[in-house]
């Protein structure tokens, strides 16, 4: 059942099926609020968010990045959340069985796809997950990095939300130093102000 | 005045400030709702959605494409909204001064960012507006089929606002005839299908 069942062409509709299905990212909603404060930011919104971060940013990247890639990368990492749901940063309970849920999600997620797709949008996923490459290090910059700014501007939104220290935030954006050295002086800067400022437990 | 003050690097600081501008995108609220009806979609969302669009149907593009730098359009096409705002489709009054105001609004936002990235970034979404290149023409296509889907799939929510009929909407999508034919066979099905279930009007 699809609402795209007129059609004769069994690939587009398999394409517009998994097309409308991922429309459910806008409902699925992070611990991270959006900088004016108002309410919770959803996946759609985080991706694109992440996918100018990637687009922006790349000079920054230790080793050569190919940039169009890690866009991509952006576009699709939060896909499995359709099903699996958002887990929190700093949740090392839901932590536990994230990868599990996540497979499962991708099979399902990634399989509504004609195959050929379906095989390389879960390639850039996986390749994200791994933090092997160089586009996957500074995708995972990014995808840090951002958040990360959310709370320097949102009084510490999630981080006290989750009772959340300095050292566990400096350790959730490790990545950052070494595969992007210029960012981390960021980093740790927003950091060092959070700390003064009162919005981050030292 | 910016956020990144405490930063000794310009360069850094000009793109960290925009990509904190840009989060206005999602509160930029379009009148097309989600595919659950529970609200309108924000620009940020429609960008990754449309970027999605982007990646994965570029094969009923008449004319080769590239297909990286369509998704990198879908991402800025809509930067002006920020100050622009968003003006709806088939709003004849609204568009008369829509180019002006987005004009000024270009050169507002794009020039927040480095010369050279900001250059770039205007380009595509010059190239976007003028509907020249292959590329433009694609990504047009996949602007004008997401939120056609999204009616289709709430019960015309849009074109009963507006009082559109099939004529207002098909001259709309008219450009997906030509630049993708066998996505306008579904433009013509769900516009069929749309008429005969009464959510739009012949």
């Amino acid at each position: 059942m699809n609402n795209f069942d007129f059609l004769d062409n069994e690939k587009l509709k398999k394409q517009l099926g998994f097309l409308v299905e991922i429309d459910k990212m806008k409902n699925v909603f992070r611990r991270t609020v959006i900088t004016d404060c108002s309410r919770r930011e959803n996946d759609a919104e985080h991706s694109w968010h992440f996918a100018m971060f990637a687009l922006l940013l790349s000079e920054y990247s230790a080793e050569k990045v190919d940039v169009e890639k890690t866009v991509k990368i952006a576009l699709v990492h939060d896909l499995v959340e359709v099903y699996a749901g958002d887990t929190f940063a700093y949740d090392e309970q839901g932590k536990k069985d994230k990868s599990q849920r996540e497979l499962q999600a991708a099979d399902r997620i990634f399989g509504m796809l004609p195959r050929e797709q379906g095989k390389y949008l879960r390639s850039l996923w996986e390749e994200f997950e791994a933090k092997q490459t160089p586009e996957a290090k500074y995708a995972n910059v990014c995808d840090r990095l951002q958040p990360l700014i959310h709370n320097y501007l949102t009084n510490g939104h999630t981080w006290k939300e989750g009772n959340v220290n300095s050292r566990q935030v400096l350790e959730r954006m490790y990545i950052i130093k070494d595969t992007a050295p210029e960012l981390w002086k960021a980093v740790t800067g927003m950091v060092d102000i959070s700390i003064e400022q009162g919005i981050l437990k030292p």
